[in-house]
């Protein structure tokens, strides 16, 4: 026993809860798919490190169906990009089924690429390459998400094609208006194709996962779509991911999601984790109904909502000090009078827009009046490109507004000397250490002085 | 000039970028909204820590419009909870104009509360009170959002009522299928009272820092709604917020939002900053020219997309390390190979089910196979109650499978002794400090040993 | 026992078969309605003669509800005309329930005036004029259609105006796309008075009669409406009356009809017949389960179907004989030759456009070759001005082609002399009898010859 | 020149005054469609008696396109009858374009037979039999509506063929809910090639006189389909044959109609006319512009509306006279007394359930009280069976009463004696002739005076 089963817990409790539930009943529109055994039930949570937690059958094969659509939206965004893609198919919940024969009026594109529509125009949008046919580059791409070779059920597919009517109407009216770059039937053919590929709910659940953590697979640490990319993505699940239930569900439950109906789910905490459940009885809506349940009690047992960020605050931030209550402070009074009038700004994490503003504002309140201030960027692991250009021009304005400061940057997150120099106007003087640092300020204003 | 003054450059960079756009005109269906000034353009940011920004005409008072909505749908959550509203309206997109005038099919709701119809209703719940008519409730609840007392456009008020029919008429239709308990009369005319509601650029944003800040107004610090509440508002923001183009936003912007036809336009960051923009000529939609422009500007280039999480994990989380790695480490032979012995798991900022998955994750990897661990807790500012008992369940596992652990607990974050001996089963050693800790630890193996 | 008893029988046979049916119940939206008798069944039937038959509970009176709504369009297009009621209200079916909240996209205009929004505002079109308000107006219209004077329900109106919220929502919604001349809350109470209008299953049947005849009150022989009117109502009865079963109703029934909450139903068979029946209880749709049961009986049993025209042609029209065959031919030989040489055209009942051109072929039909031709307009009711033209142009052509012909028009219906010289740029013999005409024609040839 | 000649005036006058519209353009969706002369512009006109006359280029061959829709409805309708048929199709106006892609929500159904959809049902569900594909049954059964043998334009049906995705799209669409017997493509394939047989705005005329005229074709005689099914057909395009203009086109013209995309119009004159126009230019609906405004103009002028009907009473009806004042009425004074006892009934043309009415209440109006009456049938051409039902029960009252009553019956259309004893109760004196009738009734009462 290891002290992370108690994740594993997590989803036993959530699977002992639920698994009793009898409502709804496994597809049975397509034939295959009625085979589909009610009482299994597995639980998935794959975490940015890569770690998986499961629990019941988690390991049971099954076929992707519509939780595919996400993934294919990912990849059509990675090959011709947003505003390609949106030339073909729209972004707005439709308020409509999953298979509502509607396109909007003026631009006669399916709403957006979550319901049936849109994902046969995403489907479609694949190209070949001189080196792989489009279905082998989705069959692939899925893979990379699910980070192992998947392959196709070809019962299913077979019983999926015969009663596709509907799908193939959809894919004819959208040629009509023009919105379809590939024949009808063969779109809907490597559509129903997509929708045969064999999962796990552990695959599933990594797959999320992947999009969670921006588009890297933190099990094999593969970036298959870029973090712009697995965003989008998650922004249109959000809207429109669990048809026209999806503002109720993101209101309660608080996570972008993804249902099929072979009774796979999947829900994304950005940057936080990816989960998935597995339980073929449908209610009526087409959503799995242990999985429904199971999504929304653990989110809500384990504050997974998210706007509800626990974290708030806090946590990627600064600590604003004067050098003098460190626990390296010198015990020596005229050192402590020097450290009084040195301010030391400590950052931790990664430090993007909202973390600058913060260490700004705290170099800002550092420190006595014009005094000097350290910058301890020792325990931050990344500054991204609008933090750095902040940083950089926030320290050019303090270092023009007379104060001295210095920077704990072991790694030269703030870039090389001359790179620094040219943001901030000045040389800005380096230490290995915050001792080291606030020690060269201390100095600097007793050499002042 | 200060550092923070780089923040304040940003809005001003990004007004500079789109004084210029000549798009759009005021609203003019209510004469007073034609009035207003087409060149003012105000921006405001305010922090989690209350820190204002702004650049323009920040300081112009305007109406509020339908921006009320999402505010007023707050306070109705905080007074009857989300079940009761949820009966009264619903919280799905509807795909249609702000103005629609539909009702969901089975319940007669209207689809959301940020479409007139379900912002009538919203309002119509507030219930009068012995001490307050419900108007001042109103009234008040949003002078506690801004952080100041706001007051009423008469004028605007009356212009509006003049040029009601359409929303006295939805109000009729809500109550002719029993979802309206009062007057459809009154609450048109509260509800046009609560659009006339005077705001500024800075109170709009501070308004927003207060949902993003899990309904704590940042720059007050009082509590106006309960961190669910607010998350609860934002994810219908989310969906809903900017009418039938909201999935689109989402997709590109990432924020919750919500416009009014006035000029208003509030963005939420949740948990990093809420921002405002005024201005304003509208698009054919309703929505803010310039206000969209900056706002999805500001959203690309700083990175705000909600779902693009450049924090991704490494922020709030743990590092595991052998005690031998630690600059503390010491010298001696002796020391060092008990040292290797003793793993160390340090956790820093906030510890949710998220980070307290990678903690017990991290002491399971600690120390060699089946030695000491020590679990330090210094740097962490909380943990949450699903964090605190996967905590205790996890070290007791651990304890449980014969491995020896330690706590660097200063501040009691794991509970008092007897809670933490009933969570894990066993005592659990806690020390001042880190190296106290590792100290302690060695020692017992090699007492054992 | 008379003769005509056999169309009272006609009717009783109708309700015997269908007072058993106990399907459906009372509208109770409204509480007074709900208090109808359920197993009250009447049926009336009114001639165009003015002749009324009648079977079952036809003098109980009720109230007229939605049976209003041709009456007081017919009303309008009285007042008004075509153009500027199609400015207010269109003409096509909705497709929708009767109730249902919407405008036509373009124009903001109701649909039709069948439904309650286009009743509404066909209701509201109405002026008051100096001597009389405008529902004054209304009831004394109608009371001309029914024949006698009409009175209010009250206790009917006070009850429909407690529970009509939805109508006073569409009142307001047409009033902000500025179809709506007057005060909504008005228009609505208009609205109600007219649909709490007491009649009976007679006073109904004589409306539908009216509506039949051109406009004429059969049985009062006053014109109400014009004939051009009343076509008009009769045509938007036959595509909108019956709601969202317009379509099958007339497919199935072929009469334009109109069916009312409280039980009341009319058909009208243009030309022939007005019927009505009452029987409150009513089914999913709103319709008298019992009356639609009884019209769609008595159109199929009796063959009224509008387009299934068992008279077909034959009967307005014209006989084509040489005066040889006719009874009155002499016996004479020498007479018999002549009158081998006379052809003869019989004409009978009113002769329109078709009827016209039947009379004008016949004419060159009849007779040896280019001998003389008698037109008999002995039996002829009327000729329509389009029909005068067209004869006054055949004969014209006829005589030009160097053909003798004489009329018999003992009513000058061919108009006076000289306008028949213009007409037909000659002088046309005229005679009192056939007989003599035919005499006329043969001396004339005899002469020649 | 012939007298008949001033209505092919009238079609010639109508093609002056709009030859000169130049609005509109010919379809262009299909590029064969593109090339045809804008400038053709035929009308036609079919009587009921099979006359024909035409203006213009009423001899130019076209494709029918959407004019073949009720052709093939009424072949559906006569192979499997209205109710198989209407589990297929429905017969409501779907306030839709003609190529709406919506089905009718409970039943799967497309709204009606004049949409594409329908359409393609209709097609669909006409069966091959051993002896004759479907499609060669469709173009047999066309052939027969215009009277000649028709053929199909292999060019425009390939073009056509080449645009059909939304079509076919309908069709998959339509199969996927179970509504379509056959193949799709195959489905969609046939219903192209009947949109491209070719005819002359004189089959057109013909093809609609056909409807009009019970479902005989006037020109050959030929009883095409049952007078039942041609007015099912008639009812359907009255409500649904000009798409989303129906109801307004029913109001203004008052014919039922179809148009079709290559410029061809019909309308019906039930049992009075088929009319026919050609002019490829459409407008913004789909219509032929000027095939509209001729139309529109014909019926306005002609006053051809269907509820417009000038002939009112009077024509087929019955006379009530006291045989004294007959033509032939005895000089003698003691005959005349006798003949003061006997009234007289004339009844003309065909006797339905509205003519039987009239004569049953003239024979107890006729006569004085108790007296004598003579029912004279001799000019009347037929009696359907609900009226011979009535005539018996009248007549079996009347004598039952105790009057006396003899027939004017040369052709016994009473039926034989003993039919005519068992349907009165009573032998009932018959004569050759009304004045041999009047005499048997006035010896009669001498004879028992």
């Amino acid at each position: 026993m290891s002290a992370a089963d108690a994740v594993t817990d997590s989803l036993e409790n959530l699977r002992a809860r639920f698994i009793g539930v009898r409502d709804g009943k496994p597809a049975d529109y397509i034939p295959q798919l009625a085979l589909a055994d009610p009482d299994a039930f597995g639980l998935a949570l794959v975490s940015m490190d890569g770690h998986r937690y499961s629990a019941g059958e988690a390991d049971i094969p099954f076929t992707l169906q519509s939780v595919s659509k996400p993934f294919i939206y990912a990849l059509a965004l990675s090959v011709l990009g947003l505003d390609e893609v949106s030339r073909w198919v729209g972004a707005e919940p439709s308020g409509e089924a999953f298979n509502a024969i509607s396109l909007e009026p003026d631009t006669g594109r399916p709403a957006n690429a979550m319901v049936n529509a849109g994902a046969i125009v995403t489907t479609a949008l694949i190209p070949d390459t001189p080196e792989e046919p489009a279905f082998d580059r989705i069959l692939r791409c899925l893979g990379r998400f699910a980070g192992r070779e998947l392959d196709v059920d070809e019962e299913v597919f077979s019983s999926e094609s015969v009663t596709g009517d509907r799908n193939r109407a959809l894919a004819y009216l959208i040629r009509s208006t023009g919105t379809m770059p590939v024949d009808p039937v063969l779109a809907v053919d490597r559509y129903f194709r997509q929708c045969a590929i064999r999962v796990t709910t552990i695959d599933l659940a990594t797959m999320a996962a992947t999009l969670a953590y921006g588009g890297v697979n933190p099990v094999t640490g593969e970036q298959v779509v870029s973090a712009e990319v697995a965003a989008q993505v998650l922004a249109v699940m959000a809207t429109c991911g669990m048809y026209d239930g999806s503002g109720d569900w993101l209101l309660r439950v608080g996570l972008p999601a993804k249902s099929g109906v072979s009774g796979g789910l999947i829900a994304v905490g950005p940057a936080r984790f990816g989960v998935a459940t597995y339980s073929p009885p449908l209610d009526a809506t087409g959503g799995s109904v242990r999985g429904h349940a199971a999504l929304e009690t653990m989110s809500q047992r384990y504050g997974l909502h998210l706007m509800l960020n626990p974290a708030l605050p806090g946590s990627t931030v600064t600590l604003v000090t004067t050098a003098d209550d460190l626990p390296s402070a010198p015990s020596a009074e005229h050192e402590r009078v020097l450290h009084e009038q040195v301010g030391v700004v400590v950052a931790q994490g990664s430090i993007d827009f909202t973390a600058a503003e913060r260490v700004l504002y705290a170099l800002d309140e550092s420190g006595p009046n014009g005094g000097s201030v350290v910058l301890d960027l020792h325990d931050v692991t990344s500054i991204d490109s609008v933090a750095l250009a902040m940083l950089h021009t926030g320290l050019a304005r303090l270092l023009s507004d007379g104060r001295r400061a210095a920077v704990v940057d072991p790694r030269d997150l703030l870039g090389p000397p001359d790179v620094v120099r040219e943001g901030t106007g000045q040389d800005l003087p380096r230490y290995a250490t915050r001792e080291d640092a606030v020690e060269g300020c201390a100095r600097a204003l007793a050499g002042e002085g």
